[in-house]
């Protein structure tokens, strides 16, 4: 078996684990260092470091701390990287950890985070996700179960000095527009519960205090949550320190695009079996600015769906210019409403949107003023049939399951 | 065979064949009517009614009075078919016409229509596609050559009034909050260049004042452009007037998801052949607003890809705030930068995302500020390997071949 | 549209068509000439000639005489091409004629070619499949509708005389191991109903003496009956004679893998539109002895099967050393008596393998003594669940419809 | 994480565990009991337990004394499973133990077993595969990587005693018709190498001489060697005896279809993680004699294939009648030719035919005399271009590697 270069003790708090860090910085030590070629298993904590619990409350989603995640593991050195190289690195394989069979999905309250669908959704909730081998399920969401699409929905390298200043000026500017939305627009530094690595001392409270958030995935890739990030893909990312330092987290045992429930996918501890490889000059030699990747031969696959349509015109009748958000998020509630008839909750539809592997396209992006986007929603996913047909949808679901659900306090 | 409901000719004015109108109202005449169990053909002309030549100037995407779009075939009567029913259209077939076997593709100038990327390629340009039985390849875009995901780009039912109304407020609201904007937000009604079919006298001139204009997809589907509403799919349209008045056009050989060139996909004219069913009252039973499909099983499929990651900070380096629009561009962007490498212009690069049937996924959007769009580019359409490598990109193209462009009078 | 060099006329007797023959013989004239690189079509019968008629009987599958098959369309001679060459084929569409848009299948009586189940289905049957454009079913076996996988049975390259000796001798060989075997063991030339194309006069009886018979796939491909050579495929074809001498017919419009209904898949007239180039010595360079390919990128796809296996121990209980041919007929049988438990009548289930795109695989071929096939029943074709469960099989079918059967005379 | 009810150590002689067997017989004691609706793993060992090493020598390939395999982990009872009823196992993960990242693949000496081409590969050969996560390569083999399709070679049910019975009566009946022929026709039961589990004493004995040989497939699934049995499948299995006793072992990482080069696929020790369930009264419900499965929705895909073709006649040029395992091995050898234009040995290529995910089909078997057999091969697992082109093969392997050869002693 290749080496496990970081190891992580899901009973041990993550601020205590020092190869693991939450903040983008430059100066955050390296952990490990490894040679173009090597391949290595690295531990992951789930992205809140354990706070979310396997049980029937949504309480935790609920009275999360936001600025503690992710807890992200890492970096490591890899010799002979150097800025502009691309860092190629194959997913070889990912799976959780074995005491920790589970991973959770919910939705944030829209006072503490918010989500996709937060004016439909404003609460906390909850939904645990069992994993039995290649397969997962939901105590909380009857009738779906489906194959993981793992993937790390965090992995890239560090950034150097001027991309940090830039993403730092760039997001306080947008929060400066609009400073006491919530949820807010974006996360500015946040040195209290910044978790350095093995930075020490002034140096680490310099860091800490100017340390980019990882919520957002930006040029280095990030917290891009593609669920095509499978195992078995390739990744090609662009370097900026010397040693590149990658690190990654927030593992996935499955999602749907755009990860829309926002706390999160199906959210799991676990561990990353990688090998990596350099393309000298890379980022110029290609003229790459944000990471390419190559899908993963081994995948779930379906072949029947049933697809729904969104575009840019918002629930309220309002009118938007060419916005694929507006209509992705139609063309969501549009399945949502479908699921409904079948016996589902809107929430549990929501959670199946948020971690069944369906695929959210931008249909048309032209047709003034009207972007059309379409959710793609796998029937294989279901143990029951949801074809629409002459005489009408079976409830299958009766109701007496629900998802648990914390008010605000 | 079956029967042909409506035929055009194409050297024939759009719009001396009363079989065919370019707006939407309720009160356009149905040209024929059919059973639900029915199959029939109906042609159509490519969406501009004749007027892109198969030729190399692109004056005439330059010079086109974009008023007159879309031609398209119908109304169609469907016996017992009540506001509030779904329509079953199975696309049976569709084909080019025998007698033209191209399509073209092109960007509109800034100044007359734009297109998604407009800022980058502002002027007009065209490059043409012929056909090889299940295939198409360009003399102006060497190096690749694909089958067709053959669809019709717009397909829908008549408006009632009450939508109708809604539709022209809302888009006419768009107007007016920055009516001189060029391209326009939207577009208005239109009444000179209105073709209502067999509507006549008094009654057309009124509707062809109020009809609305056929560029937008709306809630009864219309010009979604969606790439998989490909022949062998199965859609379900909301039901709005008596008899429903089912009307396409538009059709494409191929097309990438967004249709980013706007001056289409590879539009040609052709035929569909196909079949329509009743599910009674279905919109609320299935909780329906627009229309919802099932993939075709007969599709071209694609197992390798390179995958291209865009985020919502835009080419000027302004953040937005989770915009997939904006981060769609930004994907579209970075592949044009990496297939330039290989020797094809940025307008030839273009070209391919706006014909081949490459993917775009939302992939993230809700980790704020960032939106994550993906654009997939099947790398099986090239006739070289694009694949990236240790030594570097190999110009497969010497640049002698390069897309008609006429620049602005 | 590009050049029909071939045309048939379904009404006319295929013997007055001097482009047409079924013999495969050196000195059959090319009745049209292209050059590598051009593409054309080439219309074809079924491979009757139209004996088959689409009603509801039997008897013409009954009657008749098998030494007239099969109707083949060519050769087409190729500019350039050698012994020893590669002819490179692209099959770019294949459709059925626009007067004919049906199929037929069937199974041969025991005393009149049989066919792979025939000790149990000793009588001939008949089912009549209609086309409804990317679609097919039939109105002698419901339930069940799906996409043709449109191919050419047969399409080869003429033999020199070497081959054509070595042919004739080698099945003669076989024959005489047991000269009145009913169904006979292969099939010697047979002058009086062989149709040698625009060969007159002497030359033409001596040929018709001698010619192949077009029945068994052979070095040169010919009736391979591979559903998986379908429209979008690229094949290439040993070279014996100069010219190449290319032609095909027998076109389905969908089989399973074995065709093990011989009368046949879904048999149709209909045109090919292909293409021809050269790899020059292509033989020796890469060790060729039969045809290679490469199968369509645009293909029905499924995703979900319900696999049967079968062992080379027969019906009898008899043990056979290895013997796929044994084991893929039990795994047919067993597929048929599971689908009689849903109400289909053997011959009906027994149509359904031979038409629908079922895959025969060689499973296992080493464990001695026991040979393992498996065959690969879509389930996406069923207009009903056709999987296990715990509460038994739904007999779907009433067994009112039945496919036509004529009794020997 | 689920029970594991078996474990394996590789350390020890799989003769010293009792929870294995390697002979087929009733009245092997169960060694645990589950419920239906049970999940749990089972270890085991590689088909020989351990006989064959991961180094550079052929020479125990050549040793192996054939009589010892296949090492079964075993039987588990289930509660409440009759005969009559079927066993739905699925197979919910598997993969290799993790000290034990590697598998073996070779050709038996004809002298010792043999193969599928032992005529052309007559002595002892080996490869070893290295895994990398998902991903397989070899030292022996360069130029081939591929992620597996990873599978149970071997997995049913114990028979009751007639049908243990039957299958010895008729194998011992092939056997007598060439007694001495070498490789045998089938392999009698032989007491002295029998390992009977928990049986012990006069019973072992008695049931040690007449256990049926665990080497060919047959009507309770067995030693099937079907590569799509992967992870993620569904099996169906018929139930003979009481509490069933499912038996399983002989993981491969990956396989061809035939599993050709017979010492076996990618061979290797490893664990099972399945779910059993129950259909009572299943055989006569479905009409099942043979098992039936369904496929993994997550395996290896490949669109692209290079497909060889082989007809039943001989590498003499003899002619078989309808003889699909004749033909495919024709399709095997044309397979062979052409990738020792690229460079590889012929054993080379022997090789990857026998472990790479390649499709075997029958694709015609009616045809008089000729079946027709294709071999598919992924061009997908090559790291170079295997295509035909009309420039001829490019030589990527300039022989310095190869596979150990063990001449017979």
């Amino acid at each position: 078996m290749p080496e496990t270069l970081i190891k992580v003790d899901l009973t041990q708090s993550a601020y205590e684990n020092d190869s693991v860090h939450n903040r983008w910085h430059p100066d955050i030590p390296m952990v490990a260092t490894v040679k173009p070629g090597d391949d290595f298993i690295i531990e992951t904590y789930d992205w809140t470091g354990g706070f979310i619990k396997n049980n029937d409350s949504a309480d935790d989603v609920r009275d999360i701390d936001l600025s503690i995640v992710h807890f992200l593991s890492g970096p490591i050195g890899v010799e002979g990287a150097e800025p502009g190289d691309l860092l190629v690195v194959d997913l070889l394989d990912i799976g959780a950890k074995p005491d920790s069979q589970w991973g959770f999905n919910g939705f944030f309250s829209k006072q503490n985070g918010g989500g996709f669908l937060t004016e439909h959704f404003p609460l906390a909730q909850k939904s645990i996700w069992d994993f039995e081998g290649l397969f997962t399920k939901s105590r909380h969401v009857p009738g779906v179960r489906f194959p993981g699409l793992i993937h790390p929905g965090l992995i890239g390298c560090l950034p150097d000095p001027r991309l940090l200043a830039t993403w730092n000026e760039r997001e306080t500017g947008l929060i400066a527009t609009n400073p006491t939305r919530v949820p807010g627009l974006a996360n500015p530094p946040f040195g209290p519960t910044a978790h350095m690595g093995r930075l020490a001392g002034e140096a680490r409270d310099k860091a800490a205090a100017e340390g980019a958030r990882t919520v957002p995935p930006r040029e280095h890739g990030g917290n891009c949550d593609i669920k095509d990030l499978s195992r078995g893909s390739k990744i090609y990312f662009p370097v900026y320190v010397p040693g590149a330092g990658l690190s990654m987290g927030d593992l996935h045992f499955s999602q749907g695009d755009g990860e829309i429930t926002f706390c999160g996918a199906i959210e799991m501890a676990g561990w990353v079996h990688l090998k990596v490889g350099l393309i000298k000059d890379g980022m110029a030699k290609y003229g790459i600015k944000n990471p390419i990747f190559k899908p993963s031969p081994i995948t779930p696959r379906y072949d029947d769906y049933l697809i729904f349509e969104g575009i840019s015109v918002d629930e309220a009748g309002a009118q938007h210019y060419l916005d694929v958000t507006v209509a992705y998020r139609q063309a969501c509630l549009n399945a949502i409403e479908y699921l409904k008839k079948f016996g589902y909750s809107g929430a549990q539809a929501y959670s199946i949107l948020g971690t069944a592997p369906v695929q959210g396209h931008v249909s048309g992006v032209v047709d003034v003023p009207n972007a059309c986007a379409t959710l793609w929603l796998p029937t294989g996913i279901f143990e029951f049939d949801i074809n629409p047909g002459a005489d009408g949808p079976t409830r299958y679901l009766d109701g007496s399951v629900e998802m648990p659900l914390s008010p605000d306090k």
